[in-house]
C-alpha cells in the first residue's frame, strides 16, 4: 500500500516543489482541476497591475505603439518556443480556441478545393465538433467520424482507416479531455499528409502539460487554450499555429483589420499581410493577453521537461491509488495506464459520480471536475500540485463512497463546469 | 474671441466635472483620444484586483457558478439598459467588434437567402469593409457602396437610392469613425426594413457618447466596442445585440459551445440555445469582461443624457476654436457643423496632419489622433475631457503650426494608431 508519507516523501524529493509557493492557492484547498483553469501565478497580479496602472492608466493610446501591438506575437512566440516546439513567427495569441479554430478551420479547407470530407473524432471536445458540423454544413461536406477507443484514444490506424484523397482536413485533440489519452501527433500527422491532407490539432489539453513539437512533426494548423496549465487566467485568449510554408497560402474566413497589410493606411480593400499576424481579426484584450504572458514566463523558467516527468509521476500515483483504493468500490479507470499514452489529468467514471464530485468540493475542500455522464476528472498541475494532495483526494474519494457521504448532497445539476 | 478663462468658466459649471478625479489620468496630459482608447476609472484597478486574487486566486474554477458564466449576459444588460436602449437578453460581451460583425452579418445573411446584395458604406471604419468583403466573396454576394459625403456622413436618402428587394443587409456605422458624422438610425433603419432588409449598425463611436435606442428604432442587429468611451480597457470585449424578436431565427457561423443548449451536457450536435447566449462562441475572457462592468458601472451613474449634453458642448467649443485659430492656418473642418448630426469628436484635416499629430504628442504633451492621410481626430470624453484641455489642445495646435513645430519631428510613420 502507498501510505501519505510515502507521497511526502515524493513532495521532498521534487525539484519542482518550490513552484507552488508562486502560486496564489489557499492553504486549505485540494485543487485537482489545474487542467481545466489553472492557478493564479503571484507575479501575475503584480503584472497586471503594472499593465493596468502604467501602461493603460499613464501611458494610454501611446502604449500600442510601445508593445501592445506585438503582444499577440509576442506572446505567440513564447508560447512556440517553451510549449508548442514551433519557431518563431507561427503562433499568435488571439481570439478564443473556437474562434481560433473556425478560422483554421475554414483556411485548411479552402486550400484543400475539390476534397469534400474533414476527418473528426466523435469524441472530441464539443467546441470542436460544433464548429465542425457548423462549417460542414454551411459547405456541404461529409464529416467522417473515426471510430476510437474512448479509453485509448485515437490511434495511427483509426486515422489510416478512413483518409483517403477526398480528404481535406483531419482534426484532433492531441490530449483527450476526459480520457486523458495522448494522441500519435508525429503519425498521424504522417498519415494526414500522405493522403494529400491538412491536419489541425487542437491543444487545449497538451499544451503545457506535455512536451510537443509542432515543427519537427511537420504539423500544419494548431490551436489551443492558455487557462489550463499555462495559468493564463479564466477565459484566457487563446493560440493558433500556423507552419510557416503555409502562411501564404491560407486566408482565414474572418477578415479582420488587424489581418490587414499596412493596417493603419485604412487601405479600402483587404489584403492579408505576410506571417502569422494575417491570422488575427480584431483587437485584442491587452489585459487578458498580458496575465497570459505573465503565466508564461513561469512555465518557461521550470522548463516542460521537468514539468512532463513530474507530471507523469502525478498520474501514476494517482493510478496506483485507483487501483489500491477506488476499484473495488465501483470506480473504472477511464485512462490509459501506460503513463506514455496520456497526458496530465486521470479520469475515473463512477455511476454517482456527479455527486461524489459535488462531495468532493462541499464536504473535503477537493476540487476536481465532473464531465457528463460519469465521469470524475483529476487534473494534476505540476507546477502546484503536489503528491500529497493526490494522495490527498483519492482519499477523499474513497471516504466518500465508503461513507455513502455523497448521499448528503443534491444530485440537481447546478454546476456549470 | 473665446479666451482660456471662458473654458475654464464652462469647467466651472460643468455637472460632470467631478468625474474626471474618478480616472487616472496623469496630471501634465492633455489626453484628447478618449474616443480611441478610454481613459482608466480607479475603481477597475481595484475590481481587477479583486476578480483576479479573490475570484480566480481563491475560488478558482468554483467562480465559473459564482458569476462569471453569467458575465456575458450580466455586462451585456448593463450595457443595453446604459448604452443601447435594448431590453434585458438582447446584449452580449463577446469577442471584438470584428468578429461579432462576422457573426452577425453571417446570421442575417442566412436569414435573406435569395438576396444578394450588401450595402455599405465606402468610407466605413476597415474592419466592417474588410468583414464584408470577405463574406461577399465566399458568398458570392454584390457589395453595393453608398455614395455619402465624406464630411456629413451617410443621409437616409443616400440609403434610398440603393436599397431594393435584392438587398439583403444594410451596415453602416451610426457615428463615422473620421468625420464623426451622426447617421440617421431610426430613419435609415426603417428605410431598409421597407426594402424587406435587416440592418446591422455599428456603434463603436457612438457607443457612450450618443443617445441610442434601438429598441425602439426597431434595430435588427448590432456591434460595438467598450474600450473606447466605455473605458473597458485597451481591446476589450465587445458588445453584440439582437433583437429579441430575431434571436430564434438567426444562427451565427461559429457554432461555438458557449452558443449550446445545455452547454455542458456535452451533447453530440450544435443546438444552439435560446436567447442571445446563442451568440456567444468560445470561453469569454473574465479578467477583459470584469473591466468593462467596472467602467459601465461609472457610465451608468453619470447617465448618457447629461454624458451628450456636455459632448455637444465640448464639440461646439472645438469648432469655435476652430472657426477662431485654425481656418486661417491650412486646416479644414471635416465634421458636421451642426451639433445635432455629429457625435463626440471634432475631426480637421492639414496637409502636415501627421508631423503636427507627433508635435503634439512630443512637444506638447497633448494626444489626438492622426488617421491617414491628412485627418487629426480631437476626442473628447465627457467624463475625463475639460473644456480648457479643449482650449489647450487647439492652442497646442494653433502654435505648432504657427511656429512650424512640426518640422522638428520626424514624417515617417512609426505610429500605430
Amino acid at each position: 500500500m502507498t501510505t501519505r508519507e510515502d507521497a511526502i516523501a515524493l513532495d521532498a524529493a521534487d525539484p519542482l516543489a518550490s513552484y507552488r509557493d508562486r502560486f496564489a492557492l489557499p492553504d486549505d484547498l485540494n485543487y485537482l482541476d489545474g487542467n481545466s483553469l489553472g492557478a493564479l501565478p503571484r507575479a501575475t497580479s503584480e503584472w497586471l497591475a503594472q499593465v493596468v496602472q502604467r501602461e493603460w492608466g499613464e501611458r494610454l493610446i501611446r502604449s500600442w505603439n510601445e508593445g501592445w501591438h506585438e503582444l499577440p506575437v509576442r506572446v505567440g512566440d513564447l508560447i512556440g518556443r517553451y510549449v508548442l516546439g514551433a519557431g518563431a513567427g507561427q503562433v499568435a495569441l488571439a481570439d478564443s480556441t473556437t474562434v481560433n479554430f473556425y478560422k483554421l478551420l475554414g483556411a485548411a479547407l479552402d486550400a484543400r478545393p475539390g476534397r469534400s470530407v474533414i476527418v473528426s473524432d466523435p469524441l472530441n471536445f464539443p467546441t470542436d465538433r460544433y464548429v465542425v458540423e457548423g462549417i460542414a454544413r454551411s459547405r456541404d461536406l461529409t464529416v467522417l467520424p473515426l471510430a476510437a477507443d474512448p479509453v485509448l484514444g485515437v490511434t495511427p490506424a483509426d486515422v489510416e482507416a478512413v483518409v483517403g484523397p477526398d480528404t481535406a482536413v483531419v482534426t484532433l485533440s492531441q490530449v483527450d479531455y476526459r480520457s486523458g489519452a495522448l494522441a500519435d501527433l508525429h503519425e498521424i500527422t504522417r498519415i494526414a499528409h500522405a493522403a494529400g491532407a491538412l491536419v489541425l490539432w487542437d491543444l487545449c489539453h497538451s499544451a503545457g502539460a506535455v512536451p510537443i513539437d509542432l515543427d519537427a512533426a511537420g504539423v500544419d494548423l494548431a490551436v489551443g487554450c492558455t487557462y489550463k496549465y499555462l495559468n493564463g487566467g479564466p477565459g484566457a485568449p487563446a493560440f493558433l499555429y500556423v507552419a510557416s510554408r503555409l502562411q501564404d497560402e491560407l486566408t482565414p474566413p474572418i477578415w479582420g483589420w488587424f489581418g490587414q497589410a499596412d493596417q493603419f493606411a485604412m487601405g479600402p480593400s483587404f489584403t492579408p499581410v505576410a506571417g502569422i499576424r494575417r491570422f488575427l481579426s480584431g483587437t485584442p484584450s491587452i489585459l487578458a493577453g498580458s496575465a497570459v504572458e505573465a503565466g508564461i514566463e513561469l512555465f518557461a523558467e521550470a522548463g516542460i521537461d521537468r514539468i512532463r516527468a513530474k507530471s507523469v509521476d502525478l498520474t501514476s500515483l494517482a493510478v496506483s491509488l485507483y487501483d489500491e483504493h477506488l476499484a473495488a468500490l465501483g470506480f473504472t479507470l477511464v485512462t490509459p495506464r501506460d503513463a506514455a499514452a496520456r497526458g496530465g489529468h486521470v479520469s475515473v467514471s463512477h455511476p454517482e459520480a456527479y455527486r461524489i464530485c459535488k462531495a468532493l468540493i462541499e464536504l473535503e475542500d477537493t476540487v476536481p471536475d465532473f464531465r457528463e455522464p460519469d465521469g470524475l476528472r483529476l487534473g494534476f498541475s505540476p507546477l502546484t500540485t503536489r503528491f500529497v494532495d493526490v494522495w490527498d483526494g483519492i482519499d477523499s474519494i474513497r471516504r466518500i463512497v465508503e461513507e455513502k457521504l455523497y448521499e448528503r448532497v443534491s444530485s440537481s445539476r447546478s454546476a456549470v463546469t
